[in-house]
């Protein structure tokens, strides 16, 4: 497979530093076509501006949808948001590494979300009628491809748990999982979360962690994704885009759209 | 009382702009103090790195928590990030204004909680022993100010009830309203949510936002805050900080932090 690693973290010498290079060769040692794009590294931009679409008629009002969509059909993006949109098409596999700030991802991550996914490309795609809303949650342009999160975080692994005080993992990375990976139609693998790195792991932690990170490499073409609900597939009536009644029936939240 | 608007919106003539705009004459016309953070106009650096401590010895690798915690203590830290500090230290009420981009803020203003909150300012405070796991989620340097978020959407409010597709509002803003702000000890004020902003509002739809928005400012001392349960008061076991097992039994995910 070609697989995209987007990477996000300062420190060269992090331990997230030395877990994008084991997946790198990782990897590769199983016969993937690996690129990375790191993006401190990349000095990527991460303010999403109207220097973004290099034609604008800087006398308009910026127009974000309007302007994200005429910059992509002609040609005329930034060409770092170009380069990235390649490299999706290019990838049957996507993993993001990131430690969690603030339980979300860095800044410069949530960057590449808001530049690099252009009307057009990753949402405004598809027919909206009285059977379908788009291409959108299970279908568009990630269609075919898998993503993962590989995600590391200071606390532990019971303040995510479902009655962790922090919330559990699942939800908080709902928006990124539901709202980021599998709108555009990616499958979305379970996340792997390294927890408690706040403190130098020994040898010994980080030989474990590695360990359990490989496993999940090794099965980035088989593991069965999250079951997330389609949107077009007759669970939600359109245009409210609310569960049928029948569906789920009482059911709320997270839990709810979950296959 | 003192109120600072965080915005982030890169539309100098966007709905936002006008949001903004309109809150800061109401609020000052109701007395209150108002100072403005714009973060597109002043240019903010989005992406937490090691410029941000300004006597980091670079031959050190880059230790976030540390280098932050020494830049703040110090007084070494990037003016940028100072001068924000300042202005919460200064603030009764802080309102978080932004456009909802992939379920989440724009990176500009993650990019400033990712900065802005520093190790000995908004985190890595207080004491952890038996009783306590710090000083957060309902105490911190925050504690008896408010903060509220104003945020626009293209989505339709049934798109985020509680049984639509992009997750409930709530639970989607469950990072931001309890991970960023009940965490250094903000009171939450319920989010003033505007959806189905991506048409062109027109005059009759633009006076009944703003109606509905200034009877949210009028209110904003008074307004009964989320109620999130205090982390060291007694709910959450320490050191695993998951609720007690009598402690709304059986109930888990984001009605489980209600009191």
């Amino acid at each position: 497979m070609n697989v995209l690693i987007v990477h996000a973290h300062p420190g060269t010498q992090s331990l997230n530093a030395s877990l994008r290079d084991f997946a790198v060769e990782r990897l590769r040692a199983n016969g993937h076509a690996v690129q990375v794009s790191d993006l401190y590294a990349m000095d990527w931009k991460p303010a999403l501006d109207g220097d973004d679409f290099l034609e604008r008629d800087p006398a308009r009002p910026l127009a974000l949808m309007t302007d994200s969509e005429r910059a992509f059909r002609a040609g005329t993006q930034s060409p770092d948001i170009a380069a990235e949109q390649r490299k999706l098409d290019w990838a049957d596999a996507v993993i993001f590494q990131f430690p969690l700030w603030w339980f979300s991802m860095p800044a410069i991550l949530k960057g590449w979300f808001d530049r690099v996914y252009a009307y057009g490309f990753a949402y405004g795609v598809g027919e909206h009628s009285e059977q379908r809303w788009g291409e959108r949650y299970g279908e568009g342009r990630m269609l075919g491809k898998r993503a993962m999160l590989v995600v590391t975080t200071g606390g532990w692994e019971s303040h995510y748990g479902e009655r962790g005080v922090n919330g559990p993992m699942d939800h908080i990375l709902f928006p990124i999982q539901h709202g980021m990976l599998y709108y555009p139609g990616f499958a979305v693998l379970p996340p792997f979360v390294a927890y408690q790195v706040g403190r130098r792991l020994d040898a010994a932690g980080y030989a474990a962690l590695t360990e359990r990170l490989g496993r999940r490499l090794d099965a980035i073409e088989t593991t069965t994704p999250i079951a997330f609900r389609p949107q077009n597939g007759g669970d939600y009536e359109i245009p409210s885009l609310t569960l049928r009644a029948d569906v789920a029936p009482g059911v709320t939240g997270y839990a709810a759209h979950l296959v």
